[in-house]
């Protein structure tokens, strides 16, 4: 998992099967000095996250755990809003 | 799950079983500022998307789930084709 | 696997089903001259690591594996802490 | 999935179950210009390819589909010899 | 997969249930040239792999498979110990 921020959101009408009625946001990765840094990335989100906020992100296989047994090809997902961290490197 | 844009196809006689039949498009990934950017991938198509449209892309195990209980080496699809996206950094 | 370091800890309030009562630990890849080299990851540990020790992370869907049956989206985990390691280039 | 060229070939005698009987090619993903680029991946081929051809690369979990019920490690595999592909940036 | 060297190993008293009893080696990814390259992983070795020799190590939940039945957090593995390889680019 990696921290993020919440930078936008994506829209589509023509989907495949198990995209339907999902919230597609745009994160960006963070790193630990809170800058932006790597490649955007779109991930599911369910829990109500956006635009500014700083969240968790998992990836791949892990990531359709959070639609239960429904069947989806999503392969990033937020799961959860980080209300703080702490660094000592 | 990541932005890119289709830029082109392959074509292929001698194949594995299981990729009978796949469409196969050539995809780049997108950054933020709309420029291709990094590695283009291989990914199946099953909803019509064209060359210079955006779409987003999954990776992985989950790319399998587009093909319902076909069994199928693919480790990447084309879930939907993006009608807008708005960041805001 | 890689070796890394723990970092530093997050905290969050709101998250998805499965994230309850999981510590989150900050943990950035150590090189083989026991420098921090590369992105931070957060990862899930439950055998009691501590800021400034070296640790060993799983990646995937491996790391759900420490949980058990408990369903959770995880995909990093401290599987170790180490007491120490060799190299001889 | 991604092209790649065959470059070379890996022989091995001491290995794991599930590792015997596999041909394993040497491939080195290739760019848009055709040109070799990226690490050299080792990926088990089943369909033919020989050295110099273009083939593509699927990795990760999906790579093992192509050994069906047969228990193996292999993480990438050959899944088509590629006999042409097209590019309109 | 891909050819690493081994360069090391790894030593753990406190670990997650399923690390028990796994020999850990620090292997670092070789290129076509024969020379070092590229980060350090630390993979669960079965097959008697020593330092200097060249191995070939598989990722992800295939390196799951050289154990079985067995529940085990590990992503990588010693598939197999390289007897030689060629390559004509």
């Amino acid at each position: 998992m990696y921290l993020s921020k919440v930078v936008g959101s994506v829209w589509m009408t023509q989907k495949e099967k198990g995209m339907e009625n999902l919230k597609l946001l745009i994160v960006q990765p963070l790193n630990l000095d809170r800058k932006l840094e790597g490649n955007a990335v779109i991930a599911v989100d369910r829990i109500g996250a956006g635009v500014g906020e700083i969240v968790l992100i998992t990836s791949g296989t892990p990531a359709q755990r959070i639609l239960g047994d429904r069947i989806s090809p999503i392969d990033a997902a937020v799961v959860g809003i980080v209300d703080s961290f702490e660094v000592n490197q």
